[in-house]
């Protein structure tokens, strides 16, 4: 039985005030795998994925769902092969992409919990990107949420990250031009080779206003945002009438989780340009996701979707490697290889 | 012939940097009306509009439209009888409405700029309120924008006011639960006695936060934004999930226009929320005007419809009355009988 195996996973031990630190969680090791009930499989991880949301789950604010508890395991998509299985619908060996499968080696969830991934069409690890949750988000949030034309000017923050690329490649397919914002010059050069018609450096440029102005001088349409904070406050600046902008991520408000953000309010701006700003959540679409993933599959298929991933090795470096996006430090989707 | 009366005019003298004064306006009398040309209409003001729009007029700062310029006549909404036309559809007697007949007496304006209105309907000076602007702004404002349903929780800034008003009785007809937000507690009575289910006199409130949970207990809906500033903080602060913002004036920021609006921002509440902030203009919706006029039009021929206007008497009140306006002292539709 599988339930001798160790389960190296990782466990939240501080509440972080402003930016996390490694300390603030703790590989545990102490337990083992637990024998399955009936209608349970247990998942060998493959590829575990890093996400800006984690860091909304380590407060003890409100958020979309009930934060983690001090001493609980952190959240994790993950995609994984079943190496034992007490559900009909499953049998050892598939393989299976998990919404919650925790920073851990191995996960023991009741099978309704995973669903079977098409390694044909694509390798294991995009359904944790451009066939999953970020896929889906920069589809929803593109067309639905932002109302995205031909024609329009897109703006994207966090261009280079698992949703920024897709949305870049969703919205150049649609007939808008599209503008990345990203934190290094490589991350623009990226930006560009799949699509992106023009980029922007913020850590390079003196006055991020000013210089989108430059690259949108009839101003920004739509502004798909992952970031919040500074470019956020750049594009308030730059709104085109009727803009739309589709609140997706806020990382850059990761320090102030439960603190207020103080800065320039922009509700005369939007009143004059008559814009819609608007947060979303891509579960709430949770009924439209085979719209999505038609819709995805065809660019895919076309054979110029591109997609970059920031690959760290085994469980050790979960914790490092979260932090590390929370500092823009990844460069694509950030992925930990188990 | 009528070019030898005298036409009273305020013109603007001063770019207020804050809150306007009077001495920032001069009653002017020095100019006659002009001889008519051509297919024009001489109008004589039975009453003149004051809104808070006007604000965003006297700045320098781009808004929707050019600003006044000094020594420019005051744009303002007015109705009144023709006195002289030379224009084929109309004749002397008619009542006509003029979107902007200006701070003054009389009006020489082309025909095409008036619509006759139907006095036997409602009062003449209703055209400035309810069948005018401020009810087509409550109408698209609440459907359209902030998509209100039966059994939403309904909030209402400046809820006496002009739009108000308006807002609250359709919205109450509609099934929703009404808030209106006011600023004295004569103010609120009235809101109550016209429909809302429950108000709040902000300025009598220790936390309008707190007091808004307290009256919204599974938090606000919609928020029809009449003001900006600290109402619209403490409602973002209870949102609902999904709630619909529809912001038409900003009122509260009349002493820092052009200049930017420091506080606390809500992105991360709109993204929890997955809410919704739009800003409008009733002029967008020009080709929908009928359909609102239908709906307003079986409102108040219901007989329910109540509604107080707040008249001051002469063009010499007109720039104490926007001063009045802007600092919430009106108590209902501000208007100025001539």
């Amino acid at each position: 039985m599988s339930s001798n195996l160790n389960n190296r996973r990782w466990v939240l031990v501080n509440y972080p005030e402003s930016m996390p630190e490694e300390r603030d969680f703790r590989l545990d090791s102490s337990l083992k795998v637990p024998e399955l009930k009936e209608g349970e499989i247990l998942v060998q991880a493959s590829y575990l994925s890093v996400d800006p949301y984690m860091r909304g789950r380590i407060s003890p604010t409100k958020g979309y769902t009930p934060g983690v508890e001090l001493e609980g395991l952190m959240p994790a998509g993950g995609v994984g092969e079943i190496i034992e299985s007490r559900a009909d619908q499953f049998e050892s060996g598939d393989k299976v992409a998990l919404e919650n499968f925790g920073w851990q080696e191995y996960a023991v969830v009741e099978a309704d919990m995973a669903h079977k991934v098409d390694t044909d069409l694509a390798p294991i690890q995009s359904y944790l990107s451009y066939m999953g949750m970020p896929g889906l988000t920069a589809y929803f949030g593109l067309f639905d949420v932002a109302s995205a034309k031909p024609g329009d000017c897109v703006a994207v923050s966090a261009a280079s990250g698992a949703v920024g690329q897709v949305v870049g490649q969703l919205a150049k397919a649609h007939g808008c031009r599209v503008v990345a914002i990203a934190s290094s010059g490589k991350k623009i050069d990226w930006c560009k080779e799949i699509g992106y018609d023009a980029g922007i450096n913020y850590r390079k440029v003196e006055n991020l206003s000013d210089e989108i102005k430059a690259v949108c001088p009839d101003g920004v349409d739509v502004y798909f945002d992952n970031t919040g904070g500074p470019i956020n406050d750049a594009i308030m600046e730059n709104l085109n009438l009727n803009a739309r902008i589709a609140v997706c991520g806020v990382i850059s408000l990761a320090d102030k989780v439960g603190k207020p953000d103080i800065g320039p309010r922009y509700l005369r701006q939007i009143l004059i340009a008559r814009a819609r700003i608007q947060g979303f959540l891509v579960f709430d679409y949770i009924d439209r996701y085979p719209e999505a993933r038609e819709h995805l599959g065809k660019l895919i298929s076309d054979g110029e979707f591109k997609f970059k991933e920031d690959v760290s090795d085994g469980i050790e470096s979960m914790a490092s490697s979260f932090i590390q996006l929370l500092n823009s430090e990844n460069f694509g989707k950030k992925l930990i290889k188990i």
